[in-house]
């Protein structure tokens, strides 16, 4: 069988550690491109760059293997790593391993997500990896055997139209894991908290922090899944529509 | 009846006529306190600054109104005023006006629409406009008659838990508009090209452009409303579950 062409891209920057492991397990299964943020893009969500030019860095090439980072967000560069480096639509694009969650609503914030998304806005079966500890030495020894198969089922099947994936891993021992669940996106948001300063101008400026909150206590969620020791995926797509909403406004008379 | 406060933001920064316009419009309705970045910050999209300090600049003050620029993004602005500036839930939230659409697939990169997606998060009734016209010189003076009814009936009516409102207007003269069709968004994306050039210093760098492509001639659409002079009005939520695929990847074997 031919070898699939993965394309791999990331939000934590080129040289975090989860974008390594995850290259480590692909180069095991395709041919692999990557095109990732020469800096962490963490937040960025689905921005893209167009007041600044793009630029592409090649840092490493060897046999099925090109390495590239880029000066934009994760978005700008799985387009460059589509349209530039490899000219045509690799078989699948990954992202990740991102470091911290990305269930629930951090999906909407998320720079590894929006690689994800699009991707798949170009008909590119995508999926995102995200394990549960922000921190740069997060241990990732664990998540080789539950990732693989999750690549090679998409690499096999396919997804359906306009669908990516989110898959979510929580951080505790291999052992522990307790299989995986396909589940929905958990209502939840982030309550900002802004830490307010003065400079040493007497000028106020502030922090943005925030705790999150799970405002979602049924089982069918990623939140839930992750809080019992499941690895969750949700199957996410690009259209916004709130469905339901459309005939309850249409009974609104808003004409003129 | 008391005023209603309504927060304004966008994502052409502080100084865009399609701002002053929402702002003009809205303070004929309620009281206004408008939040909003310092520089253009189109293609933001959900962005978030955690890395830099964020800044608040008084602009104005007067009778029933206050305006802010800050130097974060449309979703920075959207959480500072809530958070600093009102200390409170405003009764409604407004982004834009947009220069340029934000229909189909553009919701997606758009920051004017991501401060509307935030402030529904915050359980926040809220509507971003956008008007079909690029330019600096957009023609905003037909808009008001259009813009007005759809605020009141949501400051009257509410909205869906966690739907917030993507109101498109095409840009023809106020007696050529049809009317308003409440509608799904569009299929569509934007298919890159990357303008490669060469620096003085003989390094490659790219710009990004593309073009749009309406995949989807169906007519219960936000771009076929557009084409034929109706105002879109798509109702929109932060829930990015592809529901329909999930019986689908259940009967997927990923297990270890």
């Amino acid at each position: 069988m031919k070898k699939p062409l993965i394309l791999i891209t990331n939000d934590d920057g080129v040289f975090a550690p989860g974008l390594r492991k995850l290259i480590e397990i692909a180069r095991k299964i395709g041919k692999v491109v990557v095109v990732a943020p020469d800096t962490p893009m963490s937040g960025m969500s689905h921005a893209i760059t167009v007041k600044t030019p793009l630029r592409l860095k090649k840092l490493a090439e060897e046999k099925d293997y090109i390495e590239y980072s880029c000066n934009g967000t994760p978005v700008d560069a799985m387009k460059l790593g589509e349209k530039i480096v490899i000219q045509g639509k690799p078989d699948l694009v990954l992202s990740g391993i991102n470091h911290g969650s990305n269930a629930s609503v951090n999906i909407v914030y998320s720079g590894t997500m929006a690689a994800v998304l699009e991707a798949s806005i170009d008909g590119i079966p995508a999926i995102g990896f995200s394990l549960l500890d922000y921190s740069h030495t997060a241990d990732f020894s664990a998540v080789d055997e539950f990732i693989t198969p999750v690549i090679k089922s998409v690499l096999e099947k396919g997804l359906p139209e306009g669908t990516c994936l989110n898959v979510n891993i929580p951080a505790v021992k291999k052992e522990e894991i307790k299989g995986i669940k396909v589940c929905r996106q958990a209502k939840g948001r982030w309550e900002e908290v802004f830490d307010e300063r003065t400079d040493p101008h007497n000028r106020e400026y502030f922090w943005l922090t925030g705790v999150f909150k799970n405002g979602d206590a049924a089982k069918d969620t990623d939140s839930w899944a992750l809080a019992n020791n499941y690895i969750s995926i949700v199957p996410v797509h690009f259209d916004l529509t709130a469905h339901k909403a459309i005939s309850v406004l249409k009974k609104w008379k808003m004409d003129v």
